[in-house]
């Protein structure tokens, strides 16, 4: 199969360790030294190699994924000319290897996803593989652990065999009551935005429901391989709608009964705030987590705690961080800036970024 | 007059601003651009000319008390070979002083100290130099605000006429119970390290109750103006005596009644750690006292506080500093540490820099 790897998005909630330019998916997040995109690439390797694996960013972040991912042949790097959702950077990836393969099947998966148990995901990605054979746009939902408000649902409706079910609606992201009945209901999956399909029922979805995206990219995959392909794209790309795959073509290909799920459970995350991070990393015997401990030279003590609990602690800047008498805290320290928090309020980190963005502080966005 | 800044001590308390290399006195802690050594010199100015102005120090600060004050004459910064402590520090000189003018009156006042009220400094100061004319070793008490644990007493006696009272003792830091008593009974002054003196008497002091260190600094000051003064003062200083003249001197002579006291009212504070400083500080309508805001080129907004409180942010490091939902925390970041504690913590700041210590963390003490 093919990977296709959207890579987008700042992850405001992350600040000041995620920026515009150096945003969460180019991040050791998860510890253990690889980045959330390498830490990705790694763990969908052994279902397709660097040369059917593809990654869909824009400009600012190009070079630094090339240097990230050294395998990965450049042409596979697909740079956006501006942003436009996920429907056309997807959407691109799929028109361009249907155009070399049009019997492929393509995954798509975020860029910035922990996944605990990399073989339990494997095994549901092979199984979406199957069931997209049959011509179904299948995507893997998470087996919801909590009443997360955070997250889109998907209700799933008959079993279609081999562990699939048929999706009956995509919900957007629900109040919390809602959320609780859904998840007492047993019927709903959390919406990771993990898909598998045929490029060709894709692109006939696509067709069918965005007729003027499908037409640019049919154009841009037809003179990618050519001397033109950079200037087609340059060319069509403006003008393409600005829409997500889950609004333009899955809740409508859902209605039309089209749409599968594979329920996963691997512990999936997608390290939305500090708090989340703080709660799914090992912490040490005072309930620490602490990011950053490693770098190429061995394990580098930037953090002293003295009583001090429940906390997670990011020393990315070089410097020592201290923290004496503080609990269920973050602290963030980055070359240019840091940030403290207690972990109850990681959501509101994004009001920072917005109020930097008002102050014209751009230097530090 | 002359004056005398003995300028030592690192203020572990006030780490990680405060350093072994870069101690207390060389910050502008206090605000207005100017550190608290020369705030110390610019408040003693109108009582002492440049001329008259002498600090004792050691080799790690000299320079840097050089460069921050210009106008001093060079030939007024003594470094001490090695520390030894308030008696051989003073005692130096005074007996440097004396050999060139014994009718000299002196004042010691330490480098670190904060005052409001700087007329009404002065003016204790003025009535405390009366006072020594008559031959007393007289200290600047300060009338107690609370009953303060952190700072020694000097029980006062019988009037002496002019403002100034005869000193019965000096007392130990008390515990809670007896520093109420202290400051209810309103014969108790604290001892905030100020005296004024005749070097005659001072040196007449030295010789009865040190007579060891007597002889030593009078070698070292005959030598002083000759070829031979800092060879002189390399051989003699090692083998004198390590210790402080509130025990070396002050209490000796209070018990013989040659001690005496102008009691002082004017805003003092040694600000000993970053809770004092926050208390003392002005601060904006949040209740937090934000540190650093000035340079050379104006205003620099360095701290953006979202919903922040009754804090006290050191954005030293040319760094911004976030804080988020925060209420009556210290947070001072520096070129290669940040602290993060409680207001209510800021005692055990000095724990930190004994664990950085053991820890072998020399570069950040």
């Amino acid at each position: 199969m093919y990977v296709v790897i959207p890579a987008g998005g700042s992850g405001t909630r992350l600040w000041p360790l995620s920026r515009a330019a150096q945003p969460k998916f180019l991040h050791a997040l998860a510890g253990g030294g690889r980045s959330l995109i390498q830490a990705t690439v790694d763990r969908l390797a052994p279902l397709a190699p660097p040369a059917r694996t593809f990654i869909v960013t824009g400009g600012a972040h190009a070079a630094a994924i090339a240097r990230q991912l050294p395998d990965l042949p450049a042409g596979n790097i697909l740079v956006e000319p501006g942003p436009r959702d996920s429907a056309p950077a997807i959407g691109l990836a799929a028109a361009i290897i249907h155009a070399r393969d049009p019997e492929a099947i393509m995954g798509s998966f975020h860029a910035d996803h922990l996944v605990r148990d990399e073989a339990a995901f494997r095994e549901a990605v092979r199984t979406a593989a199957e069931v997209a054979r049959e011509g179904f746009l299948v995507t893997i939902g998470i087996l919801p652990t909590a009443p997360e408000t955070g997250y889109g649902y998907i209700r799933s409706g008959e079993p279609l065999g081999g562990g699939a079910y048929r999706v009956e609606q995509f919900k957007e992201k629900p109040p919390r009551e809602v959320a609780e009945e859904y998840v007492a209901s047993g019927r709903y999956l959390w919406n990771a935005g993990m898909f598998v399909w045929r490029t060709a029922a894709l692109l006939d979805d696509l067709a069918r429901r965005l007729p003027e995206l499908h037409a640019g990219l049919t154009r841009i995959a037809a003179d990618w391989d050519t001397p033109r392909g950079e200037e087609t794209l340059a060319e069509v790309w403006p003008a393409l709608p600005k829409i997500t795959i889950d609004h333009g073509i899955m809740e409508g290909a859902a209605a039309d009964g089209r749409v599968a799920t594979v329920p996963g459970r691997f512990g999936w995350n997608d390290i939305g705030d500090w708090d989340t991070l703080a709660s799914i990393l090992p912490a040490d015997n005072g309930g620490n987590v602490v990011l950053g401990l490693v770098d190429g030279n061995g394990v580098v003590e930037r953090h002293l705690a003295v009583d001090t609990h429940d906390s997670l602690i990011a020393p990315a800047g070089g410097r020592m961080v201290v923290t004496l008498g503080m609990r269920e805290i973050v602290v963030v320290d980055t070359e240019d800036a840091v940030l403290v928090c207690p972990r109850n309020r990681a959501q509101d980190v994004r009001r920072i970024v917005e109020a930097l963005k008002a102050q014209g502080k751009h230097a530090h966005l």
